[in-house]
């Protein structure tokens, strides 16, 4: 199947992305947007654009009905999701299939499986991809609970089922705070979250999040495309991406690809798609989850490997093989991505909406930018408050940081607040120079220091 | 020698690029500016900026005086001249040098004998670069004319040695013509300049200009980077660059390019050059000239390579033996580059200065924008016309024209004319996309017509 008309149900950089691809494989593109995108580049940029509804995404964005009667009405060929929105709706993915439209992405069985946290969890174990060690649900029986502790080691955490954003969360060194913990925890959990359920595991600390990148045909072959570093992050938020991993040696990079590659396949994976993993200071890794649809920081991956990732979706979904296989896969040089949002770093990055008065992104050699800026646009304030992702390519790490220390110093924005600054002081800082940072790095280290 | 602080001898794209590669190395950097240019984006990305003199370019950007005072006291250790003005002056090269600061490119001597065309012509042929058969100076014998005429075989053609711009200019297609026309060519060159002189060259038809890229360092290493076609012209003005030449094989270039690295052996060469050959359809190939300086269209050269030629250029400056052997060296995928220019194809491409009202540059993986143009800058009409360059790579020439189409396609430029339309048409003509173009193809094409 040739893909004439694709229509992309998404708006911002991620739209325009994929309208851009789309341009380049001489594929027609819809936009769909709100009421409150009818500015929006991806408008412009579409071959054709259809409002969708109100300004609040549950309106437009994420409202079925209205997307699939565009997508009919336009005789579109395939949706391409983008990332957020439906991305990871299985519903709507089977709703594309039911109306003989092409979902891009995996099946919405797949989707579902690596939704459902704990159905995930279950099916990487039998795919032999490591998971965080801890009970297998919840806590019945102290006795076991005990033996299983002194079986993947001390210290670990006692978890609410129920819990979450940090609630309901207790660390135990030993077998006697275990014991002790145990009750205590099972009856906080009751009277915080009316359920008295609470599950094990090892407690980790000087984790990177680190992530493959696979993509998958729809004829069994599963390509790695390495990993990314994506440590740097503020309240789960990723800022700052890297390809490839700073520290990572090439048996763990080979283990970690391969152990990818396995989770894809246990789930008849096809698409392109991430596997997230913990990587501890010892070498060991651990599943985190799978996003089963394209990512913000894909763009490291595509400078250090040369492969157009989007293009490969669109081209999977027309049901192409692979165009590479993993002998053609080699990671060349040192990729880094800042995400530019318009946001105030010291007023705790309140949303900074508002009119783009100047706007110069930096060029030059190595330079990327994926954005729907122009000078002139308001950026509403009921999306994400993403200005550019700012992507360098340099031959070396050291090379990729000096040039993104000089295209942020180039990048001119004026009429909003942005993280420019913010990120120009996380580049300077001795620790994110040695490649020396985990996932609490932002928390536990002062930016305006370079030497704490 | 570590350099701490450049000046750029310059204005425009080459002055911004030339300070990112500066800021990326650490080097502080000084701009110069004349006073038409206060507003200029190289004034604003440079650590120090001084006002050189008058808009006029001979009173600024030619003033070697002033220049020079800016040097001195601005503790300069070297001068980058970029393209253009200053950048193949023996003497300036010479007046650095005396100032003991580092002149950014070869020696005076290399810049004097590739800038007197005779003198160039003896020189390549003594280092066997092929030059173009014809007579060794002026005609004085006709009976050795006809000699000569025979050996290169025939259409040949007389040229005046004082004309130029295609006056004076006779082609000669068998002996009997040719003894007729040597002395009618020497009365019209007598009246028509003053100098009955005439020389004899082998007329040449369906040429495409083919030029190698040379880094030579101190030390007498000299590598090839691999060639561009810079055969889309419009009166000798080069327009749309790529690399590789799609025509090129594989014997070719490496003759082309050994042939590069003797002209360059041949005069002690040491920064980048050039070796410009035209390129006929049998294969041969024939020295014109060699730009003794960083040329416009470096950059596709820098894409399909991964070198960065103006950081080899500091470092070579610096003293240092080049980063890379000629085995190191590959050619990855296709670039090409579009030279924006403010001028209206409409109309003769007649400049077109002004204020651009809306500027947004496209961007997305695999494009590159080299310029030095921002939303509410007024180009000058005192300089070239360049607003940006607009360099696109792709892993196959395809994928590189697909993606300069949709880059042109989508990149806004308002207030001033521009030859983005005109790039696009270009583009779609049926031997531009088949390779199969030579430097008369925009005199003998309309572009109107893909199939002309």
């Amino acid at each position: 199947m040739t893909l004439k008309k694709v229509l992309i149900a998404n708006r911002g950089e991620i739209a325009v992305r994929i309208i851009r691809a789309c341009r380049e494989m001489g594929i027609e593109t819809v936009a769909v947007y709100s009421e409150g995108d009818k500015d929006a580049l991806h408008v412009r940029l579409a071959d054709e654009a259809y409002c969708i509804g109100a300004t609040a995404s549950k309106d437009s964005y994420l409202n079925f009905t209205n997307i699939m009667s565009v997508a009919t009405l336009t005789d579109t060929d395939a949706i391409h999701p983008g990332y957020g929105f439906l991305a990871e709706n299985a519903d709507f993915a089977e709703i594309c299939e039911s109306c003989n439209i092409t979902f891009i992405g995996p099946s919405p069985e797949a989707i579902s499986k690596m939704g459902d946290k704990s159905v995930a969890k279950d099916t990487m174990k039998k795919a032999n991809v490591p998971v965080i060690p801890g009970s297998d649900g919840l806590i019945e029986d102290i006795e076991e609970a005990t033996k299983l502790a002194a079986e993947i080691g001390y210290p670990v955490v006692i978890k609410a089922t129920a819990g979450g954003g940090g609630k309901g969360i207790r660390i135990v060194d030993n077998e006697d705070m275990l014991i002790r913990q145990i009750t205590a925890a099972q009856q906080e959990a009751q009277s915080a979250f009316g359920n008295a359920g609470v599950y094990m595991e090892k407690f980790l600390t000087g984790m990177k999040h680190v992530e493959v990148q696979i993509v998958a045909d729809k004829h069994g072959n599963v390509v790695h495309l390495g990993e990314r570093d994506c440590s740097i992050q503020r309240r789960r938020q990723k800022l700052i991406e890297e390809a490839p991993c700073p520290i990572l040696t090439e048996d763990i990079r080979s283990a970690m690809g391969e152990a990818a590659i396995r989770a894809a396949k246990a789930v008849h994976y096809s698409g392109a798609g991430t596997l997230e993993f913990l990587l501890g200071p010892d070498g060991n890794f651990y599943f985190m989850e799978m996003n089963t649809r394209i990512q913000v920081e894909h763009p490291v991956t595509e400078m250090v490997t040369g492969v157009d990732i989007i293009k490969e979706m669109l081209s999977i979904a027309e049901g192409n093989p692979l165009s590479f296989t993993q002998e053609d896969v080699s990671i060349n040089g040192c990729s880094i991505e800042c995400r530019i949002n318009a946001e105030d770093p010291e007023r705790n990055f309140m949303p900074s909406p508002g009119e783009i008065t100047f706007y110069l992104p930096p060029g030059g050699p190595g330079v990327r930018i994926d954005s729907a800026a122009y000078q002139g646009y308001k950026i509403p304030p009921h999306y994400d408050s993403m200005i550019a992702k700012l992507i360098v390519w340099g031959t070396t790490r050291e090379e990729a940081v000096a040039k993104m220390k000089r295209a942020l110093a180039e990048f001119a924005v004026e009429g909003v607040s942005t993280t420019i600054g913010f990120h120009l002081k996380v580049l300077e800082h001795k620790r994110f120079l040695r490649g020396d940072f985990d996932i609490k790095f932002l928390e536990e280290h002062d930016v305006n220091d370079p030497h704490s």
